[in-house]
């Protein structure tokens, strides 16, 4: 195990009566709140209407953002950020998905830095403050909710860029009520869960040794994904399934599982530039890409994936390298089975960017950490995926 | 599941060179700081050296209470309490195990109350605020170190009492460096790990239904524990298996194995009796009552039993009840195993106080979660436990 630091400040609400926990965290915080919104999702399910009520209640001056897409741009955020340093803002709140929590940080980080806030996300400046963030989460996926990470992207330059903060982007509060992912359609909840899945898989995924506590809950986390998302698959309105995973979806990536390790992230580096160019969904673009990463990783060893063959994917028999693959194998097959694309094919994607996006994944260098992988590595997995 | 929330905001340092943090640390808070510690033994290692050096070093103007024993009294909190009101301290910093980091809890939450600190034990009065609490830990146990709980003896009364604050008393920052447990003795290493087991057992056997990454989780803890306890008996100079059993004493007991559900605490409450009595240190007494209490538990249902038998202890085949009745026997013997006594007279104790401790343990009315436990059924566990 390496040494570590870790501290979270996120106070998290969590369970149908979640949001009755907003008006006394609107209290802590100044009048002014910049409202940051997806499409009509929240609008129907009655959600924005709760909150806006809550805020109308408490006295608060409220601006809006709206239209934040999958993938979120950051042309929005500009615009969040124009409205927080015009107005002064005092906390930016995100109601929706993971593209939206992490416009509202992007919007909150930039309302403090000068300049435009893309530096931060090429790293030109360090993001060291933000304007307190506030989380109502409507999908369980990126772990935004108790994390300091943000992505997004710019369409000018076709980056996607994941801006990773230890402090300063973690929610002051977040607000996870499972209801509100009753409603996520089946395609979007199977993304939700690969995402979770694969967030583990790039901790637990490590050439660090002796972490066995961290190894297994991860491990924890991947057996509870299996049962509740095939229970979701066969009934999307199971509140107890929904709730599991969303609770599931914090634990993945709020950075406990990763604690004293190396990740890997090559997997979400090559999606980034899977995304940005064809704007797939970012868990679909994780079931076509990290079964080929995982494939290609074994050459820098078998342990974990075997490791994970037997206690995740419960195989039984042949040799670690057997196990291995075989738990492999399991993976995309449980992809595709929960309702993810498993090949570029699927997505209805060609072979034809493939140079151009393998070129750009290594851009900054070599990727990944449990297998470097250079271009000819990364190009590979992507044609393994087509 | 059941609703909750949930915030820590301790930062976690954790490693070989986890004291390194202490300057950073220090440069956030006042000037005036009351050094709590226990015996010897920070002396002899040279631990209470170099935080001396760091305080000197930091400029800070220090005071000391020093003498914290296990079962810690509350006659030094009032000292402690005393220096900080007199001093206008600024940070209290408990240098130790469970024992004296929980001593240095009272001190200063007693700093910021008019009345008697054991007031606040007794829930007389609410625990809301505290001065600053800094946390360098010498011993894997009680997982103080990212919880806002303190327990302390009042000889004068008897009463052992635990206060629980949800906010309060979670230090701001804990040093956690493996290798200040490496010279803990086997007997209080192994007392140690069966307090973090029982901790995650006080969680995992609940009546709640529908948590399974809780329960997932909560057999990591103790999956790890059970292989890393051995490796600790056998060579109690392991920093590894030290690194691991300290990591899951913190996870044990920093409160998210039990998010969503209800927690038992039975056992603890019985052993806080046995403890008051007789002075026995508190794993020693859990490892005695925790296998008694579980086979009572059973009356209230096989089901959590029958799982931990098969998924910790590894149990094949049988019925559910016989299942659970070999795992909670297994349990026993690992804790005689790993060198902790499983009955009274292990631990040179009679069966006089019996009656006396039951009365005690109740005189709030029933306790425990998993099974409700009168005065007939606590007073059965003590006698079953001789």
């Amino acid at each position: 195990m390496q040494d570590f630091s870790y501290q979270r400040r996120t106070r998290l609400h969590f369970g149908k009566n979640a949001l009755d926990q907003l008006p006394g965290e609107l209290a802590k915080v100044g009048k002014t709140i910049l409202l940051v919104t997806g499409g009509n999702s929240v609008k129907k399910s009655g959600l924005y209407d709760r909150v806006k009520d809550c805020l109308a209640k408490a006295g608060k001056k409220v601006f809006e953002v709206t239209g934040v897409k999958p993938n979120p741009r950051v042309d929005l955020v500009r615009q969040g950020v124009a409205i927080c340093k015009k107005e002064t803002v005092d906390m930016v709140l995100g109601l929706g998905g993971g593209s939206t929590v992490d416009s509202a940080k992007g919007m909150a980080a930039g309302a403090l830095y000068a300049g435009d806030v893309w530096d931060l996300y090429q790293y030109k400046a360090p993001c060291e403050k933000a304007l307190p963030i506030g989380c109502i989460l409507t999908l369980a996926a990126t772990g935004t909710e108790m994390n300091g990470n943000s992505v997004v992207t710019n369409p000018e330059t076709g980056e996607k860029n994941g801006l990773v903060t230890p402090w300063a982007l973690q929610p002051t509060f977040s607000i996870l009520d499972p209801s509100a992912t009753l409603t996520v359609p089946p395609d979007h909840t199977a993304y939700g869960c690969v995402d979770i899945m694969v967030h583990v898989f790039e901790q637990y995924f490590s050439q660090t040794p002796d972490t066995p506590l961290q190894d297994r809950m991860a491990e924890a986390v991947l057996l509870t994904m299996i049962e509740n998302a095939r229970k979701l698959r066969a009934n999307p309105k199971d509140y107890t399934a929904r709730a599991n995973v969303m609770w599931c979806g914090t634990i993945a990536l709020n950075d406990i599982l990763g604690l004293g390790k190396a990740g890997d992230w090559a997997s979400h580096v090559i999606e980034h530039e899977l995304s940005a160019a064809y704007d797939v969904a970012h868990g679909a673009g994780l079931a076509i890409l990290s079964p080929q990463w995982m494939t290609a990783a074994l050459e820098a060893g078998t342990d974990k994936f075997e490791q994970a063959a037997r206690r995740v994917w419960d195989v039984q028999g042949g040799s670690a390298l057997d196990a291995a693959r075989e738990g492999i194998a399991r993976t995309k097959a449980f992809f595709k089975e929960i309702g993810a694309p498993v090949s570029l094919r699927d997505a209805g994607i060609g072979t034809e960017r493939i140079a151009e996006m393998a070129k750009r994944a290594v851009k900054g260098g070599e990727i990944g950490n449990y297998r470097k992988l250079g271009l000819k590595e990364v190009e590979a997995i992507l044609r393994a995926s087509a």
